[in-house]
Protein backbone atom coordinates (compact mmCIF):
# COMPACT_ATOMS: atom_id res chain seq x y z
CA UNK A 1 0.00 0.00 0.00
CA UNK A 2 2.79 2.57 1.10
CA UNK A 3 4.85 1.92 -1.83
CA UNK A 4 1.73 2.41 -4.55
CA UNK A 5 0.82 5.57 -2.62
CA UNK A 6 3.88 7.01 -3.21
CA UNK A 7 3.60 6.66 -7.13
CA UNK A 8 1.82 9.59 -7.62
CA UNK A 9 4.02 11.87 -5.67
CA UNK A 10 7.35 10.95 -7.05
CA UNK A 11 5.43 11.18 -10.74
CA UNK A 12 5.28 14.62 -9.82
CA UNK A 13 8.76 15.29 -8.14
CA UNK A 14 9.98 13.95 -11.86
CA UNK A 15 7.20 16.36 -13.51
CA UNK A 16 8.58 19.44 -11.65
CA UNK A 17 12.34 19.62 -11.17
CA UNK A 18 13.21 20.90 -7.29
CA UNK A 19 14.07 24.94 -7.51
CA UNK A 20 18.09 25.41 -8.53
CA UNK A 21 19.84 25.60 -5.36
CA UNK A 22 21.93 29.03 -5.19
CA UNK A 23 24.57 30.00 -2.90
CA UNK A 24 24.62 32.98 -1.12
CA UNK A 25 27.14 34.21 -3.97
CA UNK A 26 24.94 33.48 -6.57
CA UNK A 27 22.06 34.77 -4.97
CA UNK A 28 23.69 38.29 -5.15
CA UNK A 29 25.32 37.99 -8.22
CA UNK A 30 21.83 37.69 -9.56
CA UNK A 31 19.29 39.99 -7.37
CA UNK A 32 17.83 43.13 -9.95
CA UNK A 33 19.07 46.37 -10.05
CA UNK A 34 16.00 47.37 -7.81
CA UNK A 35 17.43 44.91 -4.98
CA UNK A 36 20.20 47.73 -4.50
CA UNK A 37 20.93 51.40 -3.01
CA UNK A 38 23.43 53.71 -4.23
CA UNK A 39 25.78 54.39 -1.80
CA UNK A 40 25.93 58.37 -1.43
CA UNK A 41 29.07 59.77 -2.15
CA UNK A 42 29.00 62.56 0.46
CA UNK A 43 28.80 59.09 2.70
CA UNK A 44 32.09 58.17 0.95
CA UNK A 45 35.39 58.53 1.97
CA UNK A 46 38.24 57.25 -0.24
CA UNK A 47 41.39 56.56 1.43
CA UNK A 48 44.67 55.72 -0.29
CA UNK A 49 47.43 53.64 1.39
CA UNK A 50 51.27 54.15 0.81
CA UNK A 51 50.92 50.46 0.47
CA UNK A 52 49.10 51.16 -3.24
CA UNK A 53 45.85 50.11 -0.99
CA UNK A 54 42.38 51.70 -1.44
CA UNK A 55 40.07 51.64 1.04
CA UNK A 56 36.62 53.04 1.16
CA UNK A 57 34.12 53.74 3.49
CA UNK A 58 30.62 54.50 3.99
CA UNK A 59 30.04 56.56 6.80
CA UNK A 60 26.21 56.01 8.89
CA UNK A 61 25.11 59.52 9.31
CA UNK A 62 21.44 57.92 10.28
CA UNK A 63 23.70 56.94 13.15
CA UNK A 64 26.35 58.81 14.30
CA UNK A 65 25.60 62.46 12.59
CA UNK A 66 27.57 64.33 14.51
CA UNK A 67 30.71 62.32 13.94
CA UNK A 68 30.33 61.51 10.41
CA UNK A 69 30.33 65.76 10.10
CA UNK A 70 33.29 65.69 12.03
CA UNK A 71 35.27 62.84 9.71
CA UNK A 72 33.81 65.15 6.35
CA UNK A 73 35.39 68.10 7.72
CA UNK A 74 38.53 65.98 9.10
CA UNK A 75 38.87 64.66 5.37
CA UNK A 76 38.38 67.59 3.89
CA UNK A 77 40.78 69.71 6.08
CA UNK A 78 43.71 66.86 5.41
CA UNK A 79 44.22 65.99 8.34
CA UNK A 80 44.22 62.16 7.31
CA UNK A 81 47.03 62.95 4.45
CA UNK A 82 50.03 62.00 5.29
CA UNK A 83 48.78 60.61 8.45
CA UNK A 84 49.71 57.01 9.47
CA UNK A 85 47.83 53.49 10.80
CA UNK A 86 49.49 53.41 13.90
CA UNK A 87 47.99 50.07 14.87
CA UNK A 88 47.34 46.64 13.95
CA UNK A 89 45.80 44.19 16.91
CA UNK A 90 45.60 40.59 15.59
CA UNK A 91 42.24 39.31 15.95
CA UNK A 92 40.75 42.83 16.87
CA UNK A 93 41.69 46.04 15.28
CA UNK A 94 43.40 48.43 12.55
CA UNK A 95 43.69 52.23 14.00
CA UNK A 96 44.71 55.12 12.19
CA UNK A 97 44.75 58.75 12.24
CA UNK A 98 46.66 59.32 15.49
CA UNK A 99 50.51 59.68 13.91
CA UNK A 100 50.79 62.91 15.72
CA UNK A 101 49.02 63.78 18.81
CA UNK A 102 50.16 67.52 18.78
CA UNK A 103 48.59 68.48 15.20
CA UNK A 104 45.78 70.85 15.59
CA UNK A 105 42.74 69.72 14.23
CA UNK A 106 41.82 71.37 11.27
CA UNK A 107 39.06 74.39 11.32
CA UNK A 108 35.82 73.42 11.69
CA UNK A 109 36.76 70.00 13.58
CA UNK A 110 34.87 69.75 16.94
CA UNK A 111 36.92 68.99 19.60
CA UNK A 112 34.75 67.53 21.63
CA UNK A 113 31.31 65.32 20.54
CA UNK A 114 28.65 64.41 22.39
CA UNK A 115 28.65 60.50 22.37
CA UNK A 116 26.46 58.45 19.79
CA UNK A 117 26.40 54.94 20.97
CA UNK A 118 23.13 54.67 20.19
CA UNK A 119 19.96 56.30 18.59
CA UNK A 120 15.88 55.70 18.56
CA UNK A 121 14.98 52.82 17.72
CA UNK A 122 11.90 54.31 16.22
CA UNK A 123 12.15 55.54 12.96
CA UNK A 124 14.11 52.34 11.85
CA UNK A 125 13.14 49.94 8.84
CA UNK A 126 14.49 47.38 10.69
CA UNK A 127 14.17 43.85 8.73
CA UNK A 128 14.99 41.07 12.00
CA UNK A 129 17.43 38.83 10.66
CA UNK A 130 14.61 36.11 11.95
CA UNK A 131 17.63 34.41 14.54
CA UNK A 132 19.08 34.86 17.90
CA UNK A 133 22.05 36.89 19.13
CA UNK A 134 24.58 36.69 21.93
CA UNK A 135 24.48 40.12 23.03
CA UNK A 136 21.24 41.98 21.63
CA UNK A 137 17.46 41.10 22.27
CA UNK A 138 16.63 42.11 18.36
CA UNK A 139 19.22 41.77 15.37
CA UNK A 140 18.59 42.79 11.81
CA UNK A 141 19.09 45.02 9.00
CA UNK A 142 17.98 48.73 7.80
CA UNK A 143 18.89 50.48 4.81
CA UNK A 144 21.53 48.09 4.26
CA UNK A 145 23.50 48.47 7.55
CA UNK A 146 23.65 45.78 10.62
CA UNK A 147 21.43 46.74 13.46
CA UNK A 148 21.16 45.55 16.54
CA UNK A 149 18.38 46.69 19.50
CA UNK A 150 17.05 45.98 22.98
CA UNK A 151 13.45 47.83 21.55
CA UNK A 152 13.87 50.90 22.30
CA UNK A 153 17.65 52.07 21.37
CA UNK A 154 19.39 50.98 18.15
CA UNK A 155 22.93 51.11 17.21
CA UNK A 156 25.50 49.44 14.70
CA UNK A 157 27.19 46.37 15.89
CA UNK A 158 31.18 46.05 16.16
CA UNK A 159 31.39 43.49 13.05
CA UNK A 160 34.26 42.77 11.01
CA UNK A 161 35.08 45.72 8.87
CA UNK A 162 32.41 47.81 10.69
CA UNK A 163 34.18 51.61 11.70
CA UNK A 164 34.90 53.39 15.07
CA UNK A 165 35.55 56.40 16.64
CA UNK A 166 38.52 55.55 18.75
CA UNK A 167 38.28 57.83 22.23
CA UNK A 168 40.32 58.29 25.90
CA UNK A 169 38.47 56.95 28.77
CA UNK A 170 35.88 59.93 28.53
CA UNK A 171 33.09 59.05 26.44
CA UNK A 172 32.97 62.36 24.91
CA UNK A 173 36.65 62.59 23.82
CA UNK A 174 36.59 60.88 20.17
CA UNK A 175 36.36 63.28 17.44
CA UNK A 176 37.12 60.88 14.33
CA UNK A 177 40.61 61.87 14.07
CA UNK A 178 41.56 58.61 15.11
CA UNK A 179 39.02 55.61 13.46
CA UNK A 180 39.14 51.82 13.78
CA UNK A 181 38.15 48.88 11.66
CA UNK A 182 37.38 45.57 12.88
CA UNK A 183 39.53 42.43 11.48
CA UNK A 184 38.22 39.26 13.78
CA UNK A 185 35.53 37.77 15.88
CA UNK A 186 32.95 41.02 16.11
CA UNK A 187 34.02 42.22 19.73
CA UNK A 188 30.75 43.08 20.38
CA UNK A 189 31.24 44.03 24.11
CA UNK A 190 32.36 47.46 22.44
CA UNK A 191 28.52 48.45 21.37
CA UNK A 192 27.58 50.70 22.91
CA UNK A 193 30.58 52.08 24.29
CA UNK A 194 32.12 53.14 21.06
CA UNK A 195 30.57 55.76 18.08
CA UNK A 196 30.49 53.43 14.90
CA UNK A 197 30.47 55.83 12.03
CA UNK A 198 30.69 53.42 9.28
CA UNK A 199 32.10 50.12 7.77
CA UNK A 200 34.97 49.82 5.01
CA UNK A 201 33.19 48.60 1.55
CA UNK A 202 36.36 47.97 -0.18
CA UNK A 203 40.01 47.60 -0.01
CA UNK A 204 39.83 45.95 3.91
CA UNK A 205 42.30 43.21 2.95
CA UNK A 206 45.10 46.27 2.24
CA UNK A 207 44.73 47.09 6.05
CA UNK A 208 44.01 43.46 7.49
CA UNK A 209 47.75 41.98 5.51
CA UNK A 210 49.78 44.39 7.60
CA UNK A 211 52.36 43.33 10.32
CA UNK A 212 50.78 43.29 13.66
CA UNK A 213 52.04 46.05 15.96
CA UNK A 214 54.43 44.35 18.85
CA UNK A 215 53.11 47.17 21.29
CA UNK A 216 50.64 47.50 23.89
CA UNK A 217 47.51 46.73 22.30
CA UNK A 218 49.44 46.08 18.87
CA UNK A 219 50.63 49.62 18.58
CA UNK A 220 53.64 49.83 16.56
CA UNK A 221 56.58 50.88 18.74
CA UNK A 222 58.63 51.97 16.23
CA UNK A 223 56.56 55.19 13.59
CA UNK A 224 58.83 53.53 10.85
CA UNK A 225 56.67 50.61 11.08
CA UNK A 226 53.71 52.47 10.38
CA UNK A 227 51.56 52.63 6.95
CA UNK A 228 51.00 55.93 5.58
CA UNK A 229 48.26 57.83 4.09
CA UNK A 230 48.92 59.65 1.17
CA UNK A 231 45.39 60.99 1.42
CA UNK A 232 41.51 60.80 2.11
CA UNK A 233 39.08 62.12 0.65
CA UNK A 234 35.39 62.87 0.18
CA UNK A 235 33.84 61.28 -2.80
CA UNK A 236 31.94 63.96 -3.31
CA UNK A 237 34.73 66.01 -3.46
CA UNK A 238 36.47 63.87 -6.56
CA UNK A 239 35.07 64.31 -10.20
CA UNK A 240 32.24 62.84 -10.93
CA UNK A 241 34.25 60.52 -13.82
CA UNK A 242 36.82 59.84 -11.80
CA UNK A 243 34.52 58.66 -8.83
CA UNK A 244 34.53 55.10 -7.61
CA UNK A 245 30.29 54.00 -7.39
CA UNK A 246 29.06 51.58 -5.23
CA UNK A 247 25.85 50.03 -4.47
CA UNK A 248 24.80 48.29 -0.79
CA UNK A 249 22.15 45.76 -0.62
CA UNK A 250 18.85 47.04 0.25
CA UNK A 251 17.06 45.68 3.55
CA UNK A 252 13.65 45.31 2.28
CA UNK A 253 14.54 43.27 -0.70
CA UNK A 254 13.62 39.71 -1.82
CA UNK A 255 17.07 39.31 -2.58
CA UNK A 256 18.26 39.99 0.50
CA UNK A 257 15.91 37.96 2.26
CA UNK A 258 16.97 34.89 -0.19
CA UNK A 259 20.52 35.55 1.34
CA UNK A 260 20.32 35.54 4.98
CA UNK A 261 18.28 32.38 4.01
CA UNK A 262 21.16 30.62 2.48
CA UNK A 263 23.62 32.03 4.89
CA UNK A 264 21.70 30.44 7.85
CA UNK A 265 21.03 27.27 5.41
CA UNK A 266 24.02 26.38 2.92
CA UNK A 267 22.88 23.77 1.05
CA UNK A 268 25.43 23.97 -2.20
CA UNK A 269 26.59 20.42 -2.62
CA UNK A 270 29.69 21.24 -0.09
CA UNK A 271 27.63 21.06 2.74
CA UNK A 272 26.17 18.22 4.58
CA UNK A 273 24.17 20.08 7.62
CA UNK A 274 22.99 23.42 7.14
CA UNK A 275 23.49 25.03 10.29
CA UNK A 276 19.38 26.53 10.38
CA UNK A 277 21.07 29.95 11.84
CA UNK A 278 23.25 33.20 11.08
CA UNK A 279 24.88 34.98 13.48
CA UNK A 280 24.12 38.89 12.30
CA UNK A 281 27.97 39.20 11.88
CA UNK A 282 28.13 36.52 9.56
CA UNK A 283 25.39 37.41 7.41
CA UNK A 284 27.43 40.99 6.29
CA UNK A 285 24.88 43.44 3.87
CA UNK A 286 26.16 42.43 -0.02
CA UNK A 287 28.10 45.98 -1.48
CA UNK A 288 29.35 46.13 -5.04
CA UNK A 289 31.09 48.29 -7.04
CA UNK A 290 29.34 49.43 -10.10
CA UNK A 291 31.54 49.41 -13.03
CA UNK B 1 13.78 60.85 55.27
CA UNK B 2 15.78 58.86 52.46
CA UNK B 3 19.59 61.23 52.66
CA UNK B 4 19.42 59.81 56.57
CA UNK B 5 18.63 56.46 55.61
CA UNK B 6 21.41 56.29 53.40
CA UNK B 7 24.25 57.11 55.46
CA UNK B 8 24.91 54.08 56.99
CA UNK B 9 25.11 52.23 53.85
CA UNK B 10 27.85 55.50 52.81
CA UNK B 11 29.69 54.41 56.27
CA UNK B 12 29.80 50.90 55.23
CA UNK B 13 31.00 51.50 51.79
CA UNK B 14 33.29 53.56 53.31
CA UNK B 15 34.66 50.92 55.10
CA UNK B 16 34.43 48.21 53.28
CA UNK B 17 36.51 49.29 49.76
CA UNK B 18 34.78 47.68 46.53
CA UNK B 19 36.96 44.38 45.52
CA UNK B 20 39.38 45.51 42.70
CA UNK B 21 38.33 45.06 39.19
CA UNK B 22 40.04 43.20 37.33
CA UNK B 23 40.12 43.00 33.37
CA UNK B 24 40.14 39.65 31.50
CA UNK B 25 43.81 39.70 30.65
CA UNK B 26 44.85 40.63 34.47
CA UNK B 27 42.32 37.78 35.47
CA UNK B 28 44.84 35.34 33.56
CA UNK B 29 48.10 37.11 34.32
CA UNK B 30 46.98 36.41 38.52
CA UNK B 31 45.47 32.71 37.80
CA UNK B 32 47.32 29.97 39.97
CA UNK B 33 48.92 27.31 38.86
CA UNK B 34 46.24 24.95 39.41
CA UNK B 35 44.19 26.77 36.93
CA UNK B 36 46.31 25.51 33.80
CA UNK B 37 47.00 22.00 32.41
CA UNK B 38 49.89 21.25 30.28
CA UNK B 39 49.44 21.06 26.39
CA UNK B 40 50.18 17.27 25.54
CA UNK B 41 53.21 17.51 23.20
CA UNK B 42 52.41 14.54 21.36
CA UNK B 43 48.89 16.73 20.54
CA UNK B 44 51.13 19.52 19.66
CA UNK B 45 52.96 20.38 15.94
CA UNK B 46 55.29 22.69 15.99
CA UNK B 47 55.52 24.68 12.41
CA UNK B 48 58.25 26.99 10.94
CA UNK B 49 57.70 29.00 8.26
CA UNK B 50 59.92 30.58 5.57
CA UNK B 51 59.03 33.73 6.35
CA UNK B 52 60.68 33.22 9.87
CA UNK B 53 57.19 32.87 11.51
CA UNK B 54 56.56 30.07 14.31
CA UNK B 55 53.13 28.79 14.44
CA UNK B 56 52.15 26.40 17.51
CA UNK B 57 49.16 23.81 17.21
CA UNK B 58 47.05 21.97 19.62
CA UNK B 59 45.82 18.69 18.48
CA UNK B 60 42.40 17.43 20.15
CA UNK B 61 42.02 14.11 19.97
CA UNK B 62 39.18 13.92 22.17
CA UNK B 63 37.09 15.61 18.71
CA UNK B 64 38.63 13.98 15.98
CA UNK B 65 41.18 11.01 17.25
CA UNK B 66 41.59 9.31 13.55
CA UNK B 67 42.76 12.65 11.98
CA UNK B 68 44.84 13.36 14.28
CA UNK B 69 46.94 10.07 14.75
CA UNK B 70 46.66 11.18 10.12
CA UNK B 71 48.16 14.51 11.14
CA UNK B 72 50.99 13.05 13.63
CA UNK B 73 51.76 10.24 10.46
CA UNK B 74 51.80 13.45 8.03
CA UNK B 75 53.75 15.17 10.57
CA UNK B 76 56.38 12.47 10.94
CA UNK B 77 56.09 11.67 7.58
CA UNK B 78 57.68 15.06 6.42
CA UNK B 79 54.31 15.89 4.58
CA UNK B 80 54.67 19.38 5.31
CA UNK B 81 58.19 20.08 5.41
CA UNK B 82 58.78 22.37 2.27
CA UNK B 83 55.04 22.32 1.62
CA UNK B 84 53.47 26.01 1.53
CA UNK B 85 50.84 28.31 2.98
CA UNK B 86 48.26 28.28 -0.53
CA UNK B 87 45.27 30.01 0.43
CA UNK B 88 44.62 32.88 1.90
CA UNK B 89 41.02 34.37 2.09
CA UNK B 90 40.30 37.45 4.20
CA UNK B 91 37.34 37.37 6.60
CA UNK B 92 37.82 33.06 6.51
CA UNK B 93 40.63 31.38 6.03
CA UNK B 94 44.27 30.69 5.64
CA UNK B 95 45.10 26.83 4.27
CA UNK B 96 48.49 24.60 3.83
CA UNK B 97 49.75 21.57 3.09
CA UNK B 98 48.39 21.22 -0.50
CA UNK B 99 50.70 22.72 -2.55
CA UNK B 100 51.46 19.98 -4.65
CA UNK B 101 48.53 17.63 -5.16
CA UNK B 102 50.40 14.82 -6.96
CA UNK B 103 52.77 14.50 -3.96
CA UNK B 104 52.25 10.71 -2.58
CA UNK B 105 51.11 10.49 1.23
CA UNK B 106 53.37 9.17 3.60
CA UNK B 107 53.67 5.80 4.27
CA UNK B 108 50.94 4.92 7.18
CA UNK B 109 49.04 7.59 6.22
CA UNK B 110 45.48 6.83 5.84
CA UNK B 111 44.15 8.27 2.23
CA UNK B 112 39.81 7.97 3.30
CA UNK B 113 39.12 9.12 7.24
CA UNK B 114 35.65 8.55 8.34
CA UNK B 115 33.92 12.11 9.32
CA UNK B 116 34.85 13.24 12.76
CA UNK B 117 32.47 16.30 12.38
CA UNK B 118 31.11 15.50 15.88
CA UNK B 119 31.40 12.99 19.06
CA UNK B 120 28.84 12.26 21.80
CA UNK B 121 28.52 14.99 24.32
CA UNK B 122 28.63 12.31 27.13
CA UNK B 123 32.15 12.47 28.46
CA UNK B 124 32.79 15.65 27.96
CA UNK B 125 33.17 17.77 31.48
CA UNK B 126 31.44 21.05 29.86
CA UNK B 127 31.38 23.76 31.68
CA UNK B 128 28.41 26.25 30.52
CA UNK B 129 29.34 29.42 28.74
CA UNK B 130 26.16 30.88 30.63
CA UNK B 131 24.78 33.03 27.32
CA UNK B 132 23.44 32.25 24.31
CA UNK B 133 24.50 31.05 20.82
CA UNK B 134 23.63 32.13 17.77
CA UNK B 135 24.02 28.37 16.45
CA UNK B 136 24.20 25.75 19.30
CA UNK B 137 21.47 24.79 22.17
CA UNK B 138 24.44 24.61 24.37
CA UNK B 139 28.05 25.99 24.06
CA UNK B 140 30.57 26.04 27.30
CA UNK B 141 34.22 24.50 26.98
CA UNK B 142 35.72 21.49 28.28
CA UNK B 143 38.95 20.54 29.06
CA UNK B 144 40.63 23.60 27.83
CA UNK B 145 38.39 23.83 24.67
CA UNK B 146 35.32 25.85 23.04
CA UNK B 147 32.95 23.32 22.49
CA UNK B 148 28.82 23.64 21.17
CA UNK B 149 26.47 20.59 21.60
CA UNK B 150 22.73 19.48 20.74
CA UNK B 151 22.55 18.16 23.55
CA UNK B 152 23.78 14.61 22.33
CA UNK B 153 26.46 15.68 20.01
CA UNK B 154 29.46 18.50 20.53
CA UNK B 155 32.06 19.34 18.43
CA UNK B 156 34.67 22.25 18.51
CA UNK B 157 33.02 25.31 16.65
CA UNK B 158 34.83 27.16 13.94
CA UNK B 159 36.14 30.28 16.37
CA UNK B 160 38.93 32.23 15.16
CA UNK B 161 42.86 30.29 14.85
CA UNK B 162 40.83 27.02 14.98
CA UNK B 163 41.85 24.39 12.37
CA UNK B 164 39.73 22.61 10.17
CA UNK B 165 40.27 19.72 7.87
CA UNK B 166 40.51 20.79 4.01
CA UNK B 167 37.78 18.39 2.05
CA UNK B 168 36.42 17.95 -1.50
CA UNK B 169 32.97 17.48 -1.62
CA UNK B 170 32.35 13.81 -0.55
CA UNK B 171 32.31 13.81 3.00
CA UNK B 172 35.71 11.14 3.38
CA UNK B 173 37.61 13.09 1.40
CA UNK B 174 39.90 15.03 3.91
CA UNK B 175 42.95 13.27 5.79
CA UNK B 176 44.81 16.31 7.07
CA UNK B 177 47.43 16.83 4.49
CA UNK B 178 45.49 20.04 4.15
CA UNK B 179 44.40 22.14 6.85
CA UNK B 180 43.03 25.73 7.18
CA UNK B 181 42.58 28.38 10.25
CA UNK B 182 40.30 30.66 10.73
CA UNK B 183 41.40 34.63 10.47
CA UNK B 184 37.53 36.14 10.42
CA UNK B 185 34.24 36.22 12.15
CA UNK B 186 34.09 32.66 13.11
CA UNK B 187 32.03 30.97 10.04
CA UNK B 188 30.20 28.47 12.47
CA UNK B 189 28.11 27.47 9.16
CA UNK B 190 31.55 24.89 8.88
CA UNK B 191 30.58 23.22 12.09
CA UNK B 192 29.67 19.95 11.78
CA UNK B 193 30.09 20.29 7.95
CA UNK B 194 34.53 19.68 8.12
CA UNK B 195 36.26 17.89 10.73
CA UNK B 196 37.88 20.18 13.41
CA UNK B 197 40.98 19.08 14.65
CA UNK B 198 42.76 21.83 16.87
CA UNK B 199 43.49 25.01 16.93
CA UNK B 200 46.61 27.69 16.64
CA UNK B 201 47.94 28.88 19.73
CA UNK B 202 50.85 30.11 19.30
CA UNK B 203 52.00 32.17 15.98
CA UNK B 204 48.50 32.89 14.28
CA UNK B 205 49.79 36.55 13.66
CA UNK B 206 52.61 35.18 11.44
CA UNK B 207 50.20 34.13 8.88
CA UNK B 208 47.00 36.05 9.44
CA UNK B 209 49.23 38.76 7.82
CA UNK B 210 49.54 37.41 5.28
CA UNK B 211 48.86 39.00 1.56
CA UNK B 212 45.22 38.01 0.42
CA UNK B 213 44.90 35.36 -3.03
CA UNK B 214 43.10 36.82 -5.59
CA UNK B 215 42.25 33.96 -7.48
CA UNK B 216 39.08 32.08 -6.02
CA UNK B 217 38.68 31.48 -2.67
CA UNK B 218 41.96 33.43 -1.90
CA UNK B 219 44.04 31.16 -3.13
CA UNK B 220 47.45 32.49 -5.08
CA UNK B 221 47.13 32.39 -8.79
CA UNK B 222 50.85 32.15 -8.82
CA UNK B 223 53.04 29.76 -6.59
CA UNK B 224 55.60 32.68 -6.22
CA UNK B 225 53.07 34.19 -3.92
CA UNK B 226 52.95 31.40 -1.63
CA UNK B 227 54.60 30.93 1.83
CA UNK B 228 56.82 27.85 2.54
CA UNK B 229 56.77 25.58 5.43
CA UNK B 230 60.10 25.11 6.21
CA UNK B 231 59.48 21.84 8.59
CA UNK B 232 56.52 20.76 10.68
CA UNK B 233 57.67 18.48 14.07
CA UNK B 234 55.80 17.21 16.79
CA UNK B 235 56.86 18.59 19.98
CA UNK B 236 57.74 15.34 20.98
CA UNK B 237 60.29 14.38 18.71
CA UNK B 238 62.11 18.03 19.37
CA UNK B 239 64.59 17.35 22.18
CA UNK B 240 63.03 18.16 25.61
CA UNK B 241 65.17 21.18 26.16
CA UNK B 242 64.44 22.69 22.67
CA UNK B 243 60.61 21.94 23.45
CA UNK B 244 58.50 24.79 24.01
CA UNK B 245 55.62 24.43 26.84
CA UNK B 246 51.59 25.10 26.77
CA UNK B 247 49.24 25.32 28.78
CA UNK B 248 46.11 25.77 28.27
CA UNK B 249 43.67 27.08 31.34
CA UNK B 250 41.30 24.75 32.15
CA UNK B 251 37.24 25.03 32.02
CA UNK B 252 36.94 24.29 35.65
CA UNK B 253 39.41 26.55 37.23
CA UNK B 254 37.67 29.20 38.95
CA UNK B 255 39.77 32.29 37.36
CA UNK B 256 38.25 31.04 34.07
CA UNK B 257 34.58 31.30 35.03
CA UNK B 258 36.35 34.49 36.03
CA UNK B 259 37.42 35.10 32.98
CA UNK B 260 34.48 34.75 31.71
CA UNK B 261 32.50 36.82 33.58
CA UNK B 262 34.98 39.51 33.15
CA UNK B 263 34.49 38.68 29.36
CA UNK B 264 30.80 39.42 29.38
CA UNK B 265 30.85 42.27 31.78
CA UNK B 266 34.02 44.70 31.03
CA UNK B 267 34.03 46.95 34.52
CA UNK B 268 37.71 47.97 33.69
CA UNK B 269 37.51 51.73 33.33
CA UNK B 270 37.35 52.18 29.20
CA UNK B 271 34.01 50.57 29.29
CA UNK B 272 30.38 52.43 29.99
CA UNK B 273 27.87 49.83 30.06
CA UNK B 274 29.35 46.42 29.81
CA UNK B 275 27.50 43.83 27.60
CA UNK B 276 26.16 41.49 30.00
CA UNK B 277 26.79 38.58 27.70
CA UNK B 278 29.87 37.42 25.62
CA UNK B 279 29.69 34.85 22.49
CA UNK B 280 31.93 31.29 22.88
CA UNK B 281 34.19 32.70 20.48
CA UNK B 282 34.94 36.11 22.15
CA UNK B 283 35.80 34.19 24.98
CA UNK B 284 38.97 32.59 24.07
CA UNK B 285 40.65 29.99 26.48
CA UNK B 286 43.21 31.63 27.30
CA UNK B 287 46.93 29.78 26.45
CA UNK B 288 50.33 30.43 27.44
CA UNK B 289 53.68 29.76 26.80
CA UNK B 290 55.68 28.81 29.97
CA UNK B 291 58.64 30.39 30.32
Amino acid sequence: MRRTALIPLLVLLAAAPPPAIQSPGEIVAAAPASAWRAVDPDNLVLMDLANGGHVAIELAPAFAPAHVANIRALVRGHWFDGNAIVRVQDNYVVQWGGADEKKPLPAGVAAHLPAEYERPRAGLAMRPLGFRDAYAAEVGDADGWPVASDGKSAWLPHCYGMVGVGRDMPPDTGTGAELYTVIGQAPRHLDRNITVVGRVIDGIETMTALPRGTGDLGFYTDPAQRTGIVRARMASDVPAADRPRYQAMRSDAPAFAAYVDARANRRDAFFVRPAGAVDLCNAPVPVRRVP
